[in-house]
């Protein structure tokens, strides 16, 4: 099975510090690389992967403000589509573009939709709903309007995230410096507990941070750490007493809340978007409403076993459950694509008003059923292997170059004597092509 | 020819008042329309035209901050390019975004080039420069990285632009108002000539226009009027003196500086981007380095025989000549198409090691070389019309459904004798099935 795994070009695949759809997209395919399959991950030039790297970008745009992303995510994009037949599958995780290449190809195309950033995004995704394969990352996440194939939770690299019996003496913020991600209660919740916060994670809004967060930096009740890289995030995240994901949005999914549990630090969190679907309430963590809430559940954190939240994601939350799942979806959706048969294969070159042309690959030994087709007539040719052909009464060994008539009506059969795959072009004659104009006499794999 | 006309969604087209690209989209499909041309126009669903119109986007985003610029312009260019096969050419006029989706389909696509907002866009246009028509707005705006088809300026209707023999006091700047355009440079030459200045346009960078322009603004000797619409605007432009261009770019077309001109309004302008190649300097205007000079040319406007201006833009600068060498290019390009035979055309359906497919098309009364191919054998099914056929010394009149076998290095012809297309399909098999591989013993079209 070839894959082809498109990042986005935002940060590097993985990321240095953040990039969570980056991150995502290492863990699956350095997993499925680990597992055997044949990855090629479109990302980033300076991107590190086991499995084969194809990129036109250099550089990430977020790191590099001379990259216009717009040009340069339309070229990483139409790469993997324009390169599409090499390939049995496209797994996109680079959001809605994307999808408007899928309708010029045949390859199937998987898309995990990490998030709506907003509903203004969704006509696009409504498109292309029946033409693609969606995943969605929580069952909170689902659009009603969409339909999907799978709900996969993230997971974890366990090798990345030590787990620690002990805890140290501090609360911890863990995450983007915004607004939505509720740093300002977690001050609040700290102040009022008397413990000492540390916040970790890049600034994406100034202001708040200006405004909110660093007035209260005092490099001893409250300390920020920047973003933290592999190795230090395990400390800090180890260390803490609980995590406070006090967010203020539906968050489709929470990476650091399962590194968090990883790391065997329980979660306190409001109890919205997929964060029931993440911590079981009382056993790996609090689901809380307010801030008042969180600060009762602070007192309660003894009562969380720290080895019950690693055993949760050991269990629930291992990269290698989620490309075991992906892999399901994968082979579903190959097992199922319309042009496969369980003698082997074909594919449609072209349909006009009065005739169609299909080349039909039947593997050694594979026999199509015996039928016959009321509006239309066929002509054979034999381009690779050996055919035996019956047509009416008559049964003949079909030689490479030779071809064979099959009047309306007339019933026939084909089967692959050989020992290599048998290759024919299929030209149709009528006014009618569907595949329900066969009717089937007999069939080895007892379809109708 | 059926051509497939996109236009940005940023405002209607045509434009309601400002709105360049969009404007000169319609400029051109209207005059292809009244020229016969089947054009259909991809634009904003509230557009206007003589022609087919094709929309997804109901309305521009530029006008409804509710439309997510991004999502629609992906639906928007893909829908065109998801329907290239009703088309025999598409017309880009809506930047590099499309042509990351030209290949995916066989139809030829002319890019209009309005510009190149930076260099950081230009690594998409190099990589399609090959694989689609550039078509340059000025000579000046040619990249020299690219290859472009021809040079077309734009051109207008002049049936909205009146011609007026006498002018009113006024200087005139008529633009975006915005440090590119030089309307502070204007006010300047306004102050130092003692005449007033009338300023019109949208006010695209606000700093700017609190900074160095609405300070001048008295309503008697500088007057701003905003953006103005079709009927005011050939009244403001007709009653100039003359119209101050002072740009501080390489402006790649200049299409209120040829507006201007159709009004009997000379234009005195920076000489830099393509102002040389519209601007006769000392008949239709004056091309000036700096403030000084132009306060100077404004001395010497007199000099300027307004019918001169007239006559200039009726001669070079309609929107007939400009549809006219549009057509020119789509033909050279459909005539051109590698499938396309003086005897008719051929489809490649499938190229594989051992085997390709084309559908082949003989007009009636068209006939093939008599020729041989080295490294192929061939054979055809015939699907419609009738088809008189030589292989070696055997002549054949082949019906639909009848096929025939061509050996390697059989010398063979065919030809249409009927009143309708031939459709044959052909399957070549052999190690090679290059265009190169036909020896020609005999052709009616002269070709080796």
């Amino acid at each position: 099975m070839k894959i082809a795994m498109l990042s986005p070009l935002s940060w590097r695949t993985p990321p240095r510090h953040y990039g969570p759809w980056e991150n995502v997209v290492s863990l699956l395919t350095e997993q499925l690389v680990a597992m055997g399959i044949d990855v090629t991950l479109f990302a980033t030039g300076d991107s590190i992967t086991g499995g084969q790297l194809a990129w036109v970008c250099e550089r990430p745009y977020s790191e590099d403000s001379s990259i216009d992303p717009k040009a340069w995510e339309c070229l990483h994009i139409s790469e993997v589509f324009e390169r599409a037949g090499e390939f049995d599958l496209i797994h996109n995780q680079f959001d809605f573009l994307p999808l408007t290449y899928s309708g010029f190809i045949t390859t199937p195309v998987v898309t995990t939709i990490h998030g709506f950033s907003s509903p203004a995004i969704l006509p696009v995704y409504r498109k292309y709903n029946k033409k693609t394969y969606y995943v969605a990352i929580s069952e909170s996440d689902q659009c009603p309007e969409l339909d999907y194939i799978a709900t996969i939770h993230h997971g974890i690299d366990l090798a990345q995230f030590r787990y620690r019996e002990e805890a140290s003496d501090y609360l911890l913020f863990f995450g983007r410096i915004h607004h939505d991600k509720g740093v300002h209660e977690a001050i609040e919740v700290a102040r009022r507990t008397g413990l000492r916060l540390v916040i970790a994670g890049i600034v994406q809004d100034e202001a708040y941070f200006r405004e909110k967060v660093e007035p209260h930096i005092d490099g001893s009740s409250v300390e920020y750490i920047g973003s933290v890289g592999p190795e230090k995030r395990q400390e800090v995240l180890g260390g803490a007493l609980a995590l406070l994901h006090l967010i203020h949005f539906d968050e489709p999914f929470g990476l650091s809340v399962v590194e968090s549990m990883a790391c065997g630090t329980p979660v306190i969190a409001f109890g919205r978007g997929s964060m029931p679907e993440i911590i079981r309430d009382g056993r790996t963590g609090f689901l809380v409403e307010d801030v008042d809430a969180a600060v009762q559940a602070v007192g309660r954190i003894d009562k969380i076993n720290r080895r019950h939240c690693r055993d949760e994601v050991e269990e629930r939350f291992t990269s290698r459950r989620m490309a075991e799942e992906y892999l399901a979806v994968y082979r579903k959706i190959l097992d199922d694509r319309e042009n496969h048969r369980p003698w082997g294969r074909y594919e449609n070159l072209l349909e006009r008003d009065d005739h169609k042309i299909k080349e039909i690959i039947v593997n050694p030994g594979g026999r199509l059923s015996l039928q016959k087709h009321q509006r239309r007539a066929e002509h054979w040719t034999l381009v690779s292997g050996e055919a035996m052909v019956t047509v009416g009464a008559t049964e003949s060994l079909l030689k490479p170059g030779q071809s064979v008539d099959i009047p309306r009506g007339a019933v026939h059969r084909i089967m692959n004597p050989g020992d290599i795959p048998l290759v024919l072009v299929e030209v149709q004659m009528g006014d009618y092509f569907g595949e329900d104009d066969i009717i089937r006499l007999e069939d080895d794999y007892g379809r109708d």
